[in-house]
């Protein structure tokens, strides 16, 4: 699907990391880059941007994406103005409150866990704007509303937002940020409300920096969402879907190893505690699997894991007996999912060292802990003024309490996949290949037939055919399925009354993939049913040069990423072409199909070494604008290469392809390949077929054969 | 020549650099990375190592080489140990004469412009310890004295320290920083002495940083340099030799121009004036050449540029009539080298902002200022007593004084050559092709007949070639001439007593370069005149490949070097290879054989993008340990490439080759290479013998036939 470097974050994080005045660069605006600055944007000075964590690499990739979600049909339907006009009247009646005395309200796309994709019951923001994109910031004062998102929403947000609506183009020359804004617009000295559940504390941290240029104060409002005051009873319900067990078998670990090993990294960074809020770290440590979001296989739920204990906080109704005794085995009790203020002041009070990754942990947790420590050792300061050792009791086990500000350490235990996890992702990447194989077969008959099929025709028989396929839970992202000019818009999804027919004349982008029992996938491939232009024959063989030099590189041990993503666009770059995303990122294991940390990228700040049993894509691609897009991905493992020497005594890795779906011969112009690009491409389609056919017949066995015939070469 | 990677820096930078208890990275110790690190080292946060200079690059390339020399005899005989007794007892004498008082000193290899190649009054290093390696750095306390030095110089370091000296293995298991060795054998709160001139302003306030752990104070002795104290009547006078004006015609800019420039800088970044310390800044910027050291055509002087007027601090005794024409009418008045401090000081009573480059600009001058700056603004502060526009009024044009410490802007202006300076980099390259050709022709001749020459025999016949060429002036390095095993020795330089025979059983790497009047080069060839192993054979043609790859790259606008490393490295990580240096530096126009800011290196900190008109070399290679070595090096220069798309709006480029001498065919392995490769070679051979043929005549015209002719494809 769609790589990394192609998806957005919130405006909100963009509009504040790039204040003009602050020389500072947030990890999470990586993702804005590629679409709003020019390739090689030069990184400036980082070192202020996480302001509590030293010891953080410089940039950090947690998931790859942008937050979306399939909002139901309330949202689709334009509010008529007055409608608009009543939400907007009544969340400014809130301001003045007893307890809240605001005189902005900040509301940004995220659930409290940074998610991809969110349930509905949080988007709060298409509720109050009635803009339904997946990426966007609205911020109300007491007279004027504005939303901030990005140009894949111009058109969108234009048709959604009332006329109370100001509409800002982030990434539009002379377009304030959401700070700049609000320190224009606001007389000094202002408070501006957030819900601080729904900011990462580093977010938070770098927004109240923002403001207080203007002397603005930024109020963390606890105790009440003012959306939700204002939703009442039509805001859907927090989603109570079962959890159920992530079988050892595909999970190739217990949670008593995993827990074991997280506690052994808890006592050496001093820690008694940590708090994991990114669902997907939940989900993989507990070997759990939810169905709160689309997409993901996730549960909403925090955990607190202490040297000897943990606990999870849940909505118990999500949990069965068998989940139960599942969680008991491994020593984890349950609390409310609401309690978790009051365990995070708990803690503090027993003195316990949190590790909190701030990029990650909301700000509502991260400040309830420091105002907790603060308390707990200003009254202890006073037993122990001129105590000089204070402060050396207070960086160890017991004494004052204080947070250790780190990345957390399961981002890279989740990255590096053990032998179980390989297993799930190979074999159902096979099914998936089945299902695509059947897919391919169809429509180019259909095509051929002379049917007319539009694009969302096109992802709903494909979701139909990977339906069937065992193991088959839901779609890992919404499909992009894009013909002609529609494949150059990089993050296109087709909408069904609007959208174009696949037909012969034009090429044809499909992104898309599948959260299996045992697998997550993520193909793209890109096809012409008629008769390609040399054009779209010379961009898309040159697209697949640059897929073949990734795929083949060897590298050795910590390599970071981007030093390999320039290989995937050499070719382009030879007749001065290029594309604006990264070439790779992560993908969890029956998990989230972005993940970090790793990236093959030319965002040069993830230093995250490549290593063995990490998973990334292989997608480079070219689109021309109003014309074609092309972009050929496969998903890779990293692993060891078995090399002659071992120059420097270190391993020398490479990639194992997990992807096994033919890559259209009749776009290729055979004359640019060399001897041995032809010779990868006939291998892959003969590994293709080898692996694939057994698991189909009929049509679909005769379109793999055909489409994995070598091709000659000249 | 040996590239960026293969050079060292003083190990006192690096032993402060690298100290474990600092997270700090200076710039210049990147030099040695490659050798004592894995090849990705991962760098920590940065953001510490220029306390003064928030503006700059993470890391900054200003030379790219080694501190090198050479002594003469004096220096090569090994004195008695009563000697070196009686050196460090007078030495030690000085320690407590009223207005020293130190407990130790250090001796760094420096000068006090950071050169590259230093004269030889200015060793005083190899004076007072009798090692004459160009790298190490001497520490002396009251009853200890040890040496710091690298891998490259243990055994030369044991051969010629006396028993007195401790030698310090730097890099070696357990080996401590010349500042962790002091803070442990000296007793807490002791004053360390050193020569302000010999360190740059950041290695001053690294070094007292980091002995400030144990209470020590960096003493900063002004007025005498202790080591030439004791070295009095024997220590060789300051080099006098003649200045001379470097014509328009391959300056290619008058200073005029170049001054109005500058100016414009100083006042866009609100200085009134810059101190220009390095030597090539101030021979580029005023278009003068020197003879002060060795292989450099420099003179030793600094430069303070005003906005109204400039000043030359020299030694008037090398200053022409025709050269102080020259001068008179830039409107650069002289100055007595010596008088510096004292104008900096005037400087600060007037107010002046200084532009100061704390990575180059030495300590004396930088903390005369400041203290200058402080004694004006503290008299100042008291009037201003309250008035809190002070600060502001401060960084503007007038006021109190400050420093801007931002990297010198001359040399990103001196690394992007002009027209004129190109032209002289390519008429001076085939000159200098012509000898070579030359050259080779007569080694192979009296090899193949049999004599016996040495590795120290055939740098000197190569120079005899080139002095033979018009405008021949120098070497710009010291010769490599390596035989067999010593062509893996990275650094090698041929020792007259004892060096290998070039013959026809071993492979023999040759890496040289010359100054001319209008450029400079650096070129390095491996041959084999026998028969050459399979593995030899697999190996050459790996570097060739990184070497075409390289050559033949298209990139955009604004990529930095370090993205196209990996080109040059991809052919021989495909077999579990690599080489410890990086692939390409900078190169002066009739200056410095080394520059920055520019590199194409595995070291991702450096960010200067590649620009039109920035030469640099392309020099993967391998290296055998006890066996063989092999580089391949080619000068390039960045040229805008006329691709067919220009996709992002921006210019796409690729390099031009300024070196044309033959690669030798007999050691490529011709199965190994694609026919884009063979055609490269075929085409580089033909357009070899089509410029540089029309240079020469009988048996090197000849031989450039014979060794131009084209490979045929399987």
């Amino acid at each position: 699907m769609r790589s990394t470097a192609s998806s957005l974050m919130s405006p909100l994080t963009l509009s504040t990391a790039f204040s003009p005045r602050s020389s500072q660069l947030h990890p999470r605006c990586l993702h804005f880059l590629s679409h709003s600055l020019p390739i090689f944007y030069k990184f400036k000075s980082p070192h202020s941007f996480c302001p509590k964590s030293q010891n953080r690499p410089i940039f950090l990739v947690r998931n790859c994406a942008s937050i979306t979600a399939k909002p139901s049909s309330q949202f689709r339907k334009k509010s008529a103005d007055s409608e608009q006009d009543e939400k907007l009247r009544s969340l400014r009646e809130l301001f003045s409150k007893p307890g809240i005395g605001i005189d902005a309200y900040i509301i940004p796309s995220q659930d409290a866990h940074q998610s991809e994709f969110i349930a509905e019951c949080y988007m709060r923001r298409a509720y109050i704007s009635g803009f339904t994109g997946s990426a966007g910031t609205a911020v109300v004062t007491k007279d004027k509303a504005a939303l901030w998102t990005d140009g894949r929403y111009f058109l969108q947000a234009e048709k959604q937002l009332s006329s109370n609506w100001i509409l800002m183009r982030a990434g539009n020359y002379g377009v304030p940020t959401t700070s700049e804004w609000l320190n224009d617009v606001l007389a000094p000295g202002c408070r501006i409300g957030i819900d601080p559940f729904l900011f990462s504390s580093d977010a938070a941290e770098e927004l109240k920096e923002a403001i207080a240029k203007k002397n603005h104060e930024l109020v963390y409002l606890y105790d009440l969402n003012l959306v939700d005051e204002i939703w009442k009873e039509s805001r859907p319900e927090p989603p109570r879907k079962p959890i159920r067990v992530h079988e050892l078998t595909y999970a190739g670990l217990d949670v008593s190893s995993k827990l074991s090993s997280l506690r052994s990294e808890l006592i050496d960074a001093g820690c008694s505690a940590i708090v994991v809020s990114m669902l997907d770290e939940v989900s993989w440590l507990l070997n759990l699997r939810g169905n709160d979001v689309p997409n993901s296989p996730v549960m909403y739920a925090y955990l607190i894991v202490e040297i000897d204990g943990a606990k999870l906080f849940i909505d118990d109704s999500k949990v069965s007996p068998e989940v139960m005794d599942h969680l008991k085995n491994a020593g984890i009790e349950l609390r409310p999912y609401e309690s978790i203020l009051a365990e995070i002041k708990n803690l503090a009070a027993k003195g316990a060292h949190l590790w909190l990754d701030t990029s990650s942990v909301n700000a509502a947790i991260v400040n309830t802990y420091e105002a907790a420590c603060d308390q707990y050792s200003g009254s202890l300061d006073n037993k122990r003024k001129n105590k000089s050792e204070a402060y050396g009791v207070a960086n160890g086990q017991s004494g004052v309490p204080t947070g250790v500000y780190k990345i957390s350490p399961i981002l890279l235990a989740k990255a590096v996949k053990n032998q179980a996890e390989l297993e799930g992702m190979r074999n159902s990447h096979l099914r998936d290949a089945a299902a695509l194989a059947q897919f391919w077969s169809w429509l180019e008959e259909e095509i051929l037939k002379g049917v007319l099929l539009t694009e969302v025709d096109v992802a709903d028989k494909l979701l139909q055919f990977r339906s069937m396929q065992a193991g088959f839970l839901d779609t890992s992202f919404d499909t992009i399925s894009a013909s002609g000019a529609n494949g150059a818009i990089i993050h296109y999804k087709p909408n069904p009354d609007s959208c174009s027919i696949v037909d012969v004349k034009k090429m044809f982008l499909l992104d898309s993939g599948a959260q299996y029992i045992d697998g997550t996938t993520d193909i793209t491939r890109t096809v012409h049913f008629g008769e390609p232009t040399p054009r779209q024959k010379e961009c898309f063989t040159r697209v697949l040069q640059g897929h073949i030099a990734l795929d083949q590189a060897v590298f050795p041990e910590n390599t970071p990423g981007f030093v390999l993503d320039a290989f995937a666009r050499s070719f382009l770059w030879k007749i001065g072409l290029d594309y604006r995303h990264g070439t790779g990122h992560g993908v969890g294991a029956a998990l989230n199909v972005h993940e970090g940390p790793q990236s093959i990228s030319f965002r040069f700040g993830n230093m995250t070494p490549l290593q063995k049993g990490m998973i990334v894509s292989n997608e480079p691609g070219y689109y021309e604008d109003h014309a074609f897009g092309i972009r050929i991905e496969n998903l890779l493992c990293v692993k060891e290469m078995d090399t002659p020497n071992r120059f420097g005594g270190i391993g020398y890795l490479g990639f194992e392809k997990l992807t096994f779906v033919p890559i259209q011969n009749e776009l290729v112009e055979l004359s640019l390949l060399s001897t041995a690009e032809i010779d990868w491409l006939n291998d892959y389609h003969s590994e293709v077929w080898e692996k694939v056919s057994p698991l189909l017949d009929g049509s679909a066995r005769q379109w793999l054969w055909d489409n994995t015939r070598p091709l000659a070469k000249q």
